[in-house]
C-alpha cells in the first residue's frame, strides 16, 4: 500500500515547532513524573522472574496511548504482550505506524549501578534507570508527541497506529508471529521505528541500516557431578578446556570467523554506494568514551566497515566451574557460552545458525555431551534514504536541530524490522536521539533529558509535517 | 626427635579393638547428635561471609576437644584460627600429632542439592551434609576415638596433640604460618593426617603421597563497562575471545602443557618403585561412579600415571558477560579464569606458579590490562611405606577391616602436610576412610556412618598400639 498522494513539505514551519516547544514546556513536570513512573517498572524479559513486571508495563503503556487519545489494547502473543494502539481517520489518508518497545535489558552486574536500577535518578542533564534511553526513554517521547499532536492538531488527518512490544531485548519471537498474523491490522504506508540514535550530542541522524542476528548456547556436559580437581586432575576431560578449545578455533589465526561458508552470502556495498553515509568511525572518541584498550577490525577491512558492513562473531557469556569468592579446586561437570553473530544483507540468521552450530559440533571431542540451543535471530535491513519518510524524518530533524541530518548505519539489530517492514507494507525511516554513550546494556544507563525533548519536538514535527501530505 | 624405644606391636589384640567397640555402641546417639550439630556450622572458608561461621566452628572444636581430655586453645592466625590441644605425659615417650580442618568446600550450585547442606540428613547409611566426609567427617571421628581412648585406658603413657585449622580449602596461609612460627610447640614423632581416603567400602589403605598445587586467577579487560555487541561489536577485541584464545594455547596439540619448562623438575619414580603401590585406575567403575563420558590422560602416560605421577592443569572456574536466564548480547569488560595446577616431586609451587603466570600472560595481545593473581600453593609430599607409624597404621587398618591394607597414592593436595612434616620433625601417615564417590567438593556431599565407625575404630586401635611402644 503506498499512499495517495505525496509531496516532501517545505522546511521549517517554525510556528508549528513553537507550538511543540511551548506544550512541552507547560507540561514537562507531569512529563518527567510519567516518564519516572514508567521507568520504575522492572520489565527485564529476559529473565522470566518478571513476568509480572512486563504485564505491568505493557498496561502502563495501553494506558498511556490511550489517555493520548488513541484505541489502545493489547495483543496477547506466545511470550509477552505486544500493545497495540490506533486513531483511524479515513482510509485514503496516509497511516503512519510507529515501533518502540517496553521491556528492558537485564540489570546485572547490579554492584556497579551508582543509583537503583530502577529508581531513576537525576545527576546534571541526565536521568539514570535501565531502560532510561533503550527503549523506554524513546518510546515515551514519541507516545508524548502523540498526545501532544492530537491534543493540539485542529485537523488530524492522518491514520495513526502504534506497536510497543515486550521483548525485543529477548528475541521478539512472540511479537513476530503475531506481526505476521495481525499484519492487515498493521498496513501503513510509513514505519517508524523509534529505537536508534544520534552520532553525538545535537547532531541529528536518521539510520539507513541494521544489522540482522542469530545468537546460540552450546552446553558441555563430561561427568554426572562437578569433581574434585586433585582426586580427578589428569584423567578426565575438563568441559573447561573442551570450551576455550572449542571456541578459541572461532577464528582462524589471521582473525576472520572460521565457520566455512560464514561469509559466502555477504553482499557488501560499493565504495560508490558507501559515499551516502556521512558515517566515519571515531576511533580517539570511542577509546575515550568506553575505555578501550584493544581494537580488533576483521583483517582486510577498516573499523568502519568492521563495525556496519560485516558479520561478527562474539562470545556474549562463559561460564564453567567456581567464579566466585576464593577458589574451588573443581572439574565441573559442565561448562557453556553465549554466542552471537551480527549479520549483513544478504546472509540468513537461520542459515548462518546452522553452519555455526555444525561448526561449533565438531570441534568436541565426541565423547562428550554436546548441546547447541539455537536461541532468537532476526534478518539484517536496509532502508532507502530517499523514501519520503526518510526525507520527512530528516527535514523534522534539521527544524529542530539546526543541522544537516546525516545519514547512518548501525551496528545493531532490532530483529522484528524487516518483519513489520514486510506485514505492514511501508517505507522505514529509523530514528532516535539516543547516544552511544547511553550506557544501554551496561551499569549506569542513562539519558538526557535535553534529549527527551528533542525527541518529543522531532516525532511531533513529523507527525505535522505527514498530516498535511 | 625420634621416639626413644620403637617397636611395631604384634598383631591383633582383639580384646581391645571390642573395647572400642563396645564405648561406641554404648554411645552411638551422643555421637551423631554430636557430629550433627558439627555438620550443621557453615563454615565455609572460601567465602568471607562466612568468617562468624568459622569462629563457631573453631569454638566447636575446642570445646568438643576440651570435653575429651585435652587442654585445648584457639592459636589466631593472620586468616582464621587453628585449634591445638594437647595431653602431655613425659618428655621420653612418643608425641602423636593429629592434623583435620574444621572449614568445607563451597556449596554452589546449591539447587543440586537434594536435602539443605549444612541440614545433615541420613538416607541409608549415608549422612549428607557439606563437609560429612572433608573433613568434618573425619576430624570427628579421630577427636572420638581420642575421647574414647582417654577415658578408657588405664594408663595414658604417650602424648598426644591436636592441630585442627580452619583454611585448608582455602589455602592454609595463616594455618601455614602458625605452624612455622610454634614449631617447637608442635614436635612430635608421629604426625597423623587425617584427611584421606580408601579405595572401596571395606579395603583399609595408609596413602604414600600427595599432590601439591598451585593456583591463579587470570582477568583480563578491554573497555571500562560492559558494551553493546550490536553498536560495538566487530570493533573491539572481546575479553571472552582473548581469554579462550590464551587458555586454549595452555595444552599443544597432543595434549601436553604447553608452559615452557612446566615438566622440567618433574622426577618419575621407576616402574619398580611404582610397585609398591597396590592402586589400579578402575575405569569402569570411574566411568560409571562419576558419569564420566571422556577421558584424556597426559599423552604418554597411563590413566593411573596421570592420576597420581604427573602434574596437571585445569581451568577449575571461568566466566565473563552474561551466562545467567536468557540472552544478553553484550561484550564484557572483563573475563576471568581460575586456574590449578597440581604438582609431584619435584616440582616448587612458586616456581610453577611463575612460569605459568608469565606464559599466560604471554598470551595476550599487549593493548589489552591482563593481571595474574597468585592464589595459594602447596608442596607435594611422599611418606615412607615402611615407617613405624604407617606399619602401626596399616596392622590397625587390617584388624578393623580383617584385610589388607594396601598402599596408595593420592592426586589430591593437603597443603600443610609437608609444612607440618618439616615443623614437627615428625613420620608422616596420611589415613582416613573418606570415599572418591563420597561428593565431597561437589553437591550432596555424603559419608557413611558405618566408616565413622570405622574410622573411630581404627584411630582408636593406633592410639592403643602406640601407647605400649
Amino acid at each position: 500500500m503506498q499512499p495517495t498522494s505525496l509531496k516532501v513539505p517545505t522546511t521549517s514551519s517554525n510556528p508549528t515547532l513553537r507550538k511543540f516547544e511551548e506544550w512541552y514546556d507547560k507540561n514537562v513536570e507531569a512529563i518527567h513524573q510519567d516518564f519516572f513512573s514508567f521507568l520504575r517498572i522492572p520489565s527485564i524479559s529476559a529473565d522470566p522472574a518478571h513476568r509480572e513486571d512486563i504485564y505491568k508495563a505493557a498496561h502502563w503503556v495501553k494506558d498511556y496511548l490511550q489517555k493520548s487519545g488513541l484505541n489502545a489494547e493489547l495483543w496477547e502473543t506466545s511470550a509477552y504482550p505486544v500493545v497495540f494502539a490506533n486513531k483511524m481517520v479515513a482510509k485514503d489518508r496516509p497511516t503512519v505506524l510507529f515501533y518502540g518497545h517496553y521491556d528492558v535489558q537485564p540489570v546485572d552486574p547490579l554492584n556497579l549501578w551508582k543509583s537503583p536500577p530502577f529508581e531513576p535518578t537525576v545527576r546534571g542533564q541526565e536521568v539514570y534507570a535501565r531502560g532510561a534511553c533503550d527503549d523506554k526513554g524513546q518510546c515515551f517521547y514519541a507516545m508524548t508527541a502523540l498526545r501532544a499532536f492530537i491534543e493540539m492538531c485542529e485537523k488530524v488527518q492522518i491514520n495513526i497506529k502504534v506497536f510497543v512490544e515486550g521483548e525485543e531485548e529477548s528475541g521478539s519471537r512472540g511479537s513476530v508471529e503475531i506481526a505476521q498474523k495481525r499484519a492487515e491490522e498493521l498496513k501503513a504506508d510509513h514505519l517508524l521505528i523509534v529505537d536508534l540514535g544520534i552520532p553525538a550530542p545535537g547532531v541529528p541522524a536518521i539510520t539507513m541500516g541494521l544489522r540482522g542476528i542469530t545468537t546460540m548456547e552450546v552446553t558441555v556436559r563430561n561427568s554426572n557431578i562437578d569433581l574434585h580437581s586433585g582426586v580427578h586432575g589428569g584423567t578426565v576431560l575438563n568441559p573447561n578446556r573442551a570450551l576455550v578449545t572449542a571456541l578459541s578455533q572461532l577464528w582462524d589465526a589471521q582473525g576472520k570467523v572460521a565457520v566455512p561458508g560464514f561469509y559466502d552470502k555477504v553482499a557488501m556495498p560499493s565504495k560508490e554506494e558507501q559515499k551516502i553515509f556521512d558515517q566515519t568511525f571515531d576511533e580517539a572518541g570511542v577509546r575515550k568514551n568506553f575505555g578501550i584498550r584493544a581494537f580488533k577490525p576483521e583483517p582486510g577491512f577498516s573499523l568502519w566497515e568492521s563495525n556496519f558492513l560485516r558479520p561478527t562473531m562474539e562470545i556474549n557469556g562463559i561460564s564453567g566451574g567456581y567464579a566466585g569468592e576464593g577458589f574451588k579446586t573443581v572439574i565441573p561437570s559442565v561448562a557453556c557460552a553465549k554466542i552471537s553473530c551480527r549479520l549483513v544483507p544478504n546472509q540468513d540468521p537461520d542459515e548462518v545458525a546452522e553452519l555455526v552450530a555444525r561448526y561449533l559440533r565438531s570441534l568436541f571431542p565426541p565423547e562428550l555431551e554436546v548441546q547447541v540451543k539455537l536461541d532468537h535471530g532476526g534478518n539484517p535491513h536496509r532502508s532507502s534514504p530517499s523514501s519520503p519518510i526518510a526525507q520527512i524524518c530528516a527535514a523534522a530533524y534539521e527544524e529542530v536541530f539546526e543541522k544537516p541530518c546525516q545519514r547512518l548505519l548501525c551496528g545493531g539489530s532490532v530483529p522484528i524490522t524487516s518483519v513489520l517492514a514486510q506485514a505492514t507494507g511501508a517505507e522505514v525511516a529509523m530514528i532516535g536521539v539516543g547516544l552511544d554513550t547511553d550506557d544501554f546494556h551496561a551499569p549506569n544507563e542513562h539519558f538526557g533529558l535535553d534529549r527527551l525533548r528533542q525527541g518529543f519536538l522531532t516525532i511531533g514535527r513529523i507527525l505535522a509535517k505527514v498530516n498535511v501530505l
